[in-house]
């Protein structure tokens, strides 16, 4: 499939869309191809085009024009191979999927598979490069949750668009005296809801690293109206959780929360809140519009600086590493760093500091 | 209170807060003070602060620098006397809250009441003028759902929020294959939710004035299906209902969905779709980031006018009227117009046209 | 071209580009070609491509996921060929430039032509009727000063990002005590810079339809110093003039400009408000980032039903028309109204009487 | 001044208005009062509210509800004490500024001085403290052109704008088949084009760090239209300049852009490329509207983190520093590191290799 001499490479990106995908295919398939004249195979819907052979040639017009736009042109699935492999579940034809991806990669006798996506994502990619082939990835997660880069692309965009939705409840909030909850991506880490919630000037910031204490919460919207500020904004992630709940087997959380007949953490905590303080509370979910939509400009220019380094990476042959933001520059991690992990935020970090120094209430 | 010779006017915001209120409130007050020598009273938390006599004097300085802010400078409530009045309801007095209200009008000298709200905030004010007090209205909705102006001011703004909203849901529709539907908000009248759908392509409209058919919503998303596309967006007023729900008595429909278990009209759709066509589909509710917020910039303007307006029949003396955009003129109707009243979407309104013109199942 | 029986027309932009131009492009095709199944003919480079014969049929996928973008998928150009026919200009072919369209109307076996387009394209569209041809015409421009409608698409976004800009402005005017002056579009017609100032609280808008006094304009600005406002906006329309330029002849004029050395009159201005107040001055011109761009929602839906009445009208035979907003309905008017003429602002215009009653310059 | 024991301090800003001013404020003295319980005394505009003991005791209600608003509070000014005094300029009171604006410190009691700034002013600060006043900087600016820190708040504000201002010229240009240039802020250093070129996808970026060749940009524009694209987006910074200006002496090169005619980079440029290809070629001059405004999440976030930062070292009596973002660390550096330099785009920097990766052209 590649022509003589020049590097044939597959992409794919998986898992949950994200702003910055295209950006970031864009980056990739530029450089690879006109700086390294590499040929470029598209794969469908991340791992499962490699599984069923879904795939074709990307030419220049093909990553042309796509810099702005939101999603992913070659679509995602949440296909994870290796999981199916354990699970002994094989596809159409019988085989296991990871022989089948490993097949599909012989037969386009691809040089390298580029994998853009989360913790998962690369996680696969790790997998597949410990059975032979050669890997490379990019990370990407509105969730900055990914170990051995400082930023994942996707992460502002959705920043922007949860602070906006603050900027925007805290005139509901105020003209009615309310206490507003916004809830916010992020089940296993809190950065969005972090960093959002001190971009919107968040009362209480609730994030899964550190369980809330429904009394904590009280007793600081009663100091606040105390002292005659009316309303409250709540910024929480969805995967935040009281102390109670820290404390319960995941299956007897899974039944508490049932029983509470609230799926979502903001509806239970409006109830909390509305039971222990008498404060009128309404609750958002702000949802999909997180990750959608055109990438913020500093998305785009991490997304594309990402993708051109993997394509500097695959010119060199310096496989097995997934590109990483590093302070002032771009450099990269071996897979294994980010490898079955989950970046959360460090009880220590300076912004939930920063959080605390405005008088932001932490939960505790 | 007032000035020798010049008036003296109360003014007040009630219902639902939304983008444009403080464009109003500084359209009103600057010219009735700049131009006319008016003196002005803030009235605070709607016909709440009426009752309880929460009023004090506006300065220039307190409707200064208000024009891009949302929410309401006066605070509101949803606080509505004379159903008060029915229910033999009195305030902290013993008074009746309808006596109250004239009373503190009495007491403050006014000539006149500025009330700026939906249908409920004119009626009120209706009420109010034929129990002998000057009223002045403004038509102040998110829902456009007032008769006799061609718009109300907060519309475009929702419509604006409503529409980048969908346009990225797209993104995500698109790169998942999925059916995704998004709940604007809209109880009775479906004008935000049609032309947010027509605005953001939305493939499914369905509003409360057309009650929709889970068999044509199915055919229409198979159809897409079909020719190749594989992803739909659907936009729903909050207030849709099916045929079914529609034949049904109040009660008995709050039985359904009470049973139904889901409180919002998305999440109960998105498993009918589920169930009719096997399509992956996915559910967000806007929620009140809908009316939150800066205004747009055609809702200040057209605030700033009304607002203007408003001041200049209270120069004039002519009260108990409703100023309203007519076509290209800023007019005015007499309070009965809007009082009582609903303006739903008319079944031959031309933006219905226009969505089934351009291929959208109006769920029919 | 066409098929048997259905019609075929063609479909041309011409002109400045302006947001919502796809728009409207989508809700033709779509309408005359889904629900009437007409063929489309895409012209290129407005009636460039007409004269030159650069056209091609479009296919759903041509008109189909354009609803959002900016621009226009055909391409535009300023070609008159009326002007060229006064002044004896002929084409490649040696033909006149008139005779060149009315000939590939005929090769193409056109039913009907619809143009998109502002003054200029709707008075050849009428100047074409009038040789005989079928034409539509579609209001479009960002200076909204087309005849016949209430209002032009275009517009609305134009006044967004105006708006926009002028709320940025005031940070820096409030910060540094300035007077900052921003340029908006309208050679003729003030629409924007009376719309936009409006909507952004500019203390000064000046358009082209009251030529201003310097004088009027310094004293509003030392009322303001006195007053302890120590800064001002102004918004001016690029067509604004001075009374002395308005009692001079075009030449007179153009040489007076170009001694001043000033293309702009947002920098003349600076200047002379410095040499009358002594107050520091900056001057923005905002240029084409006007006219660029995602269409809003409001523009959207305003294309998306012009296009889909006039083809309704194309179904009917309706010909000779422009399509029109018409308070709250979409009529048409003959081509002849807006035919060789500007809609400027009436002097009596409600929104001039808004502007100076919440206290702003008008320059006079 | 100061209550006993806890410490007073003031705070200033200088220089250009820039996004996130406000926050920072907001930050600094948030975590001051409410964590450590000081004292802060505003000082207006700049250094010259120092001078002139322009001064005032800031209150919690005068910090809040900031976060969001452009500009500053406080005012601003580009007064430059230390310049001053080397032209022998006084005061009123025939003072020299720098001796007033000690006099002032000491008659304030300040134990320290909060600087926030661009270069100029953490210059300033340093020379303040080796006058023997206790100083901190914040490195504020949207050039992001402070040594010591590797981002400065406001950039990405600026970047936001100027990404999205290029965004929209991408209709025009590709709807006229145009070459659009827009010029952005950046006298010595090319952060904002350089990034904003990358990501709105620009096809020339052109930076002060490296003298553009006309014939390198005339070919590659002309390989542009050579592969059928027929349109160009050029990205400049205001302090770009050509290799026959970089070779001029600065009164040289002042005398050769008068006689231009053209102030601005933008305009020279687009003569000189029309000149060179024959293409139609615009200009666009972004200006003021690239600081002002809304600062964006990132902005808001970094400026707090930065001010709280701030007010743990003023805790800790660690003076002599200015704040500044190290990695994923907020840390800080001697005033002495940003004192009188300014931080240019390294020849080796990984953006400008992201940029020609992508097939942008640099000039050269």
């Amino acid at each position: 499939m590649a022509g003589s001499g020049a590097k044939t490479f597959g992409i794919l990106t998986a898992g949950g869309d994200c702003p910055g995908l295209n950006a970031a295919i864009r980056g990739v398939c530029r450089a690879a191809h006109d700086r390294y004249g590499m040929s470029v195979v598209g794969i469908a819907d991340g791992y499962r085009g490699l599984i069923d052979g879904d795939c074709r040639i990307l030419r220049p017009d093909d990553f042309s024009g796509i810099l702005t736009r939101g999603g992913t042109i070659l679509g995602t699935s949440r296909e994870k191979p290796f999981k199916a492999r354990a699970r002994e579940e094989t596809n159409d034809i019988g085989e296991d999927k990871v022989a089948a991806i490993k097949a599909t990669y012989q037969k386009l006798k691809l040089d390298c598979l580029v994998v853009l996506g989360g913790n998962g994502t690369n996680t696969t990619g790790y997998l597949l490069s410990r059975e032979g082939l050669n890997v490379l990835g990019l990370p990407k997660t509105i969730d900055n949750d990914i170990m051995g880069t400082d930023r994942t692309f996707g992460f502002h965009s959705a920043l922007s668009i949860a602070t906006e939705a603050i900027d925007r409840l805290h005139s509901t909030a105020q003209s009615h005296s309310r206490v507003m909850i916004i809830e916010l991506m992020g089940h296993k880490a809190g950065w969005l809801a972090l960093y959002a919630g001190v971009a919107g000037g968040g009362d209480i910031i609730l994030i899964p690293e550190i369980p809330y204490d429904i009394k904590a919460i009280a007793r600081h919207l009663e100091k606040r109206t105390a002292s005659g500020r009316s309303f409250s904004i709540v910024a929480v992630a969805e995967g935040a959780l009281s102390v109670e709940e820290a404390a319960m087997e995941k299956k007897e959380r899974k039944k508490y929360r049932a029983e509470a007949g609230a799926p979502s953490v903001a509806y239970r905590l409006a109830r909390e809140i509305e039971a222990e303080t008498g404060l009128e509370t309404r609750a958002t979910v702000l949802g999909y519009t997180q990750r959608g939509g055109i990438p913020s400009a500093s998305d785009r220019v991490l997304a594309t600086s990402l993708g051109t380094a993997a394509a500097n990476l695959l010119a060199k042959g310096d496989y097995g590493k997934m590109v990483a933001l590093q302070g002032d520059r771009i450099g990269a991690v071996e897979l294994s760093v980010p490898a079955g992990k989950v970046k959360t935020v460090p009880q220590d970090h300076y912004m939930i500091d920063t959080a605390m120094a405005v008088g932001t209430c932490m939960g505790v």
